[in-house]
């Protein structure tokens, strides 16, 4: 059996991505969460069971892979579905995800994932513009070219799961879609394995000053629906 | 055949990584290099080939791969040999691309890759010293694991194309590395690919402001060995 080990669901973009992945195929595993605790403590804490001191990290027995793209790859080499079948698809959601993976710096800096409160922007800088123009360019690619409902097509893949931090950004901030993006963002606010997560993330208890901060400098805060 | 947009080779680090893939791998392409020319007409140019305006861009027929990671995994899928063939092998290599992929910040903005100028940096910030740290542990840990030359195994593979720009970076910048890490640099330098791509490098007289002012800003300029 596979263990994840993950952080905080509310704040940790990263740890969803694999989470949502092995959730959303029926993959069983055991899940850690360590919550973060500040940026040096943390490190060392989560240094015991990752190498690089970063969530995710999937253990299997005495083999760890740390990085939620290669938990991608692994799992895919075990498991048919992670990516789509149909070879074209699979190439475009490999890019799409590997652009995630090193790009939308703007929509990760401006919108850090927050999945329990609402909040209004101040504004919407240039990067942030240009990040939400190539993300519903790309989105709406792969629903012309594979049918959705899906980014890539009919099933849930590990395109769905590395874009699945950006739905919540879009409920937090409220950003400006266009229909069928917004369609797609509730289809997968709707998935067991995203309202799971959500739910959990609304009964965290844990605030990390750094990344209350970072949200709040981001806009006017309308609404805190986690647990006091 | 395949297609390959790639940028200028003495300063493209992320082109370098799915060109010396091919090459080491001996896998035929056709190469195209469109020259940075400044940002935003750069990001226009690029768009005619790559959907993020960004190289690298493989081609391959109709199907466009636009990312190093997901061009690496492609080329995977069709040859044997891009990723170690040891499953242990593949899942460490496969993470420790990843982790270049989207980390090891301090490495890529203190020490932009320039293969043809040789600098003594002004001082290591300490992110430097931790990511240079961390690069040592994990090549050792390759080599302790999984028995060298390369960083999974005894023979080139993905892993190896994915830090490359590394070791141009660590000859431009002089960075103090152990033996082992060393003798590595040594080793991939003295590569055939290696050696053109370098070669090539040299050769160029495109130069972008930005790119030749990021570097300048690191330290004291010892050498430039391009052509005027």
């Amino acid at each position: 059996m596979y263990t994840l080990y993950i952080a905080n669901k509310n704040y940790s973009s990263w740890s969803l991505r694999p989470w949502i992945l092995l959730t959303q195929l029926g993959i069983a595993f055991d899940e850690k969460l360590t919550p973060f605790l500040g940026t040096s403590s943390s490190w060392s804490a989560f240094r015991a069971f990752s190498p690089t001191g970063k969530v995710p990290c999937l253990h299997d027995g005495d083999i760890a892979v740390w990085d939620s793209l290669s938990i991608a790859e692994y799992v895919a080499e075990q498991h048919p579905g992670a990516w789509p079948t149909d070879a074209r698809a699979r190439a475009w959601a490999r890019s799409a995800a590997a652009e995630m993976h090193s790009g939308f710096e703007a929509l990760r800096s401006h919108c850090p994932m927050n999945c329990g409160i609402r909040l209004q922007l101040n504004a919407q800088p240039p990067a942030l513009t240009r990040d939400l123009a190539r993300l519903q360019e790309l989105w709406s690619e792969g629903f012309d070219r594979f049918g959705g409902p899906y980014l890539a097509g009919a099933a849930f893949s590990a395109v769905d799961a590395f874009y699945a931090p950006v739905v919540f950004r879009i409920q937090s901030y409220q950003l400006a879609v266009d229909d069928r993006v917004g369609a797609y963002v509730q289809h997968m606010l709707a998935l067991p394995g995203m309202r799971s997560w959500y739910g959990a993330a609304l009964k965290e208890t844990w605030r990390d000053p750094d990344h209350e901060e970072e949200t709040l400098r981001q806009g006017v805060l309308l609404q805190d629906l986690r647990a006091a």
